[in-house]
């Protein structure tokens, strides 16, 4: 079942109860993170729909209220395994809540608990506009659309049709930079990344999954906003950043970032979403194109660092290898 | 005028309209922390309002779009003169939505562009339950007992009561760990922050405004529930933490990153609310109680640790000092 019918059927179903009014997004870590840019269009873009965004433990244990029969509960888990992602989707079968699961894996624990399992793209030259953050992202805006209505929504389309070639020739784009990056950075202890709007979750996922689950470096993904206000305090020639100038509403934020670098760091490695071809996204929805595009260029420096530290981006000494 | 009557107010005002919908604090770094027990809450209890948190610079490129007649806007800056929540305030101001801000100085820009101006309390002995984190709170207190009904009101005030002989007993009870800490992390180079739950916003301020802003030392706050996603691969026998171990729904969650610290890391500083008294407020609301309690206990270790380090809170090399 496509995203639209999945909606389409949920709307139909909440008729009688007076229609979708709460959107809860729950994860962990990556999955956590791809979900923001679905959270920060329906925080944006909708008037009367609630929406929360939670790690997936956090919302076991701390379920909001209003989660019931208004509600619609999105889960995503790579392998359909994680035992709280679990846990949360078995909540929400359990209050009658239509549950709608992202995997990658669909012959999972997570389908169980799923009403609508829906299978992402993954790996090696996958189609951009197939993956779980996409996947998530349309979720959001068929709630929106079928319900508020979304101005945009053929103008998105538009977006998503597009967001798989410019993805693919920004990757190629950096791919020299990357290099040069490795080199740089193979013996850094720590490296910030940074960013703003729906873009953000980018950065997080960069900061949390690579810099310090797979290359075991100290990590903090901070708001440009926020930078201002407190960390840009540890900035010196020495510190790296990794910065994220996005486009779209929150861009002034990002090149605010980037001349106060500019004056006062010496390593900062600019992730330009212009210079990286994002424009011709038109910008009533570019904000939300952010996360795929920048999400998506990490991976060749990943890549390109975890040669040049000889730390393969699969070691690990607690996940997988020890109880928690 | 106090809180409750500000709401009323407004709630009076927006009759005609349809009531509040949305609600939005604005803020930058420090403020921007205090606000978030005040969003959890909404997040948490509310069926149907919207809430929302956003750096102030964040909100003023992006506005919402429902930010209009059914909301309502509080921004929160120190002095008053945050160049970026003055703008939210404006923005708020011009559109006209009701605008409450918090300050501790209210003849400042801030008051020029409020409909409400709530003064604070700050400093040596001041009164917690006056402070901007319970102003805050009781902001979205209010708002939903005069729009859906909250059942806890009275036990929430309750604890609002409590909160300053709980905060300043164990401001005491830390004393002599805050200095031990102090020896132990004098030449640290990262400390990282972490918690859940509606107190996470004090791990984020200790995390940005002290380590980063006002010690030069890296960091980064991480979610309780998030940490077995990514971040804990890190964790080694000199990496430290300190730790919220919060009383309330999400306690599961920071006793399981606990158990773990507890076998592979060697320096974690716990703060434990159940051990810091705070039982004393009822499980109802004590999550929201969470954070007064931690950023209260923070600044026992922040003075201990910069006089060891000889590198005083009040030192900075960007902040007043150069145009950014």
């Amino acid at each position: 079942m496509e995203i639209k019918e999945i909606i389409e059927k949920i709307v139909s179903d909440k008729k009688d109860v007076g229609g979708i009014k709460q959107v809860y997004y729950a994860a962990c870590g990556g999955s956590y993170g791809a979900f923001y840019p679905a959270k920060t269009f329906l925080e944006t873009e909708a008037t009367e729909i609630k929406v929360g965004l939670y790690n997936s433990n956090e919302f076991v244990h701390n379920t909001p209220r209003a989660f019931g029969e208004n509600s619609v509960l999105v889960v995503a888990s790579h392998k359909g395994n994680t035992p709280e992602t679990v846990k949360a989707a078995e909540i929400g079968k359990k209050a009658g809540v239509p549950v709608i699961a992202l995997t990658w894996i669909t012959d999972s624990p997570i389908a169980e608990h799923a009403d609508y399992v829906v299978k992402y793209t993954f790996g090696e030259g996958k189609d951009i506009a197939g993956e779980k953050t996409i996947k998530a992202l349309l979720t959001a805006v068929e709630i929106l659309n079928q319900t508020e209505g979304y101005t945009h929504y053929d103008t998105f389309m538009d977006g998503v049709a597009k967001i798989d070639h410019i993805v693919k020739n920004a990757c190629k784009h950096v791919e020299k930079r990357a290099l040069t990056f490795a080199k740089n950075h193979k013996d850094d202890k720590v490296i910030y990344t940074m960013g703003s709007g729906a873009g953000f979750g980018a950065a997080y996922m960069e900061s949390i999954c690579i810099f310090m689950e797979m290359q075991w470096i100290n990590s903090a993904s901070i708001h440009s906003g926020e930078f201002f206000h407190g960390p840009f305090e540890i900035t010196d020639a020495e510190i790296p950043f990794v910065l994220q100038i996005s486009e779209g509403s929150t861009r002034a934020l990002d090149e605010r970032a980037l001349r106060f670098l500019n004056r006062y760091a010496k390593r900062v490695e600019i992730l330009d979403a212009k210079d990286l071809g994002l424009s011709t996204i038109d910008s009533s929805v570019v904000d939300y194109f952010n996360h795929s595009l920048f999400n998506n260029v990490y991976p060749v420096y990943n890549q390109a660092l975890a040669i040049e530290r000889e730390h393969p981006l699969t070691t690990r000494r607690y996940m997988w290898k020890v109880e928690y």
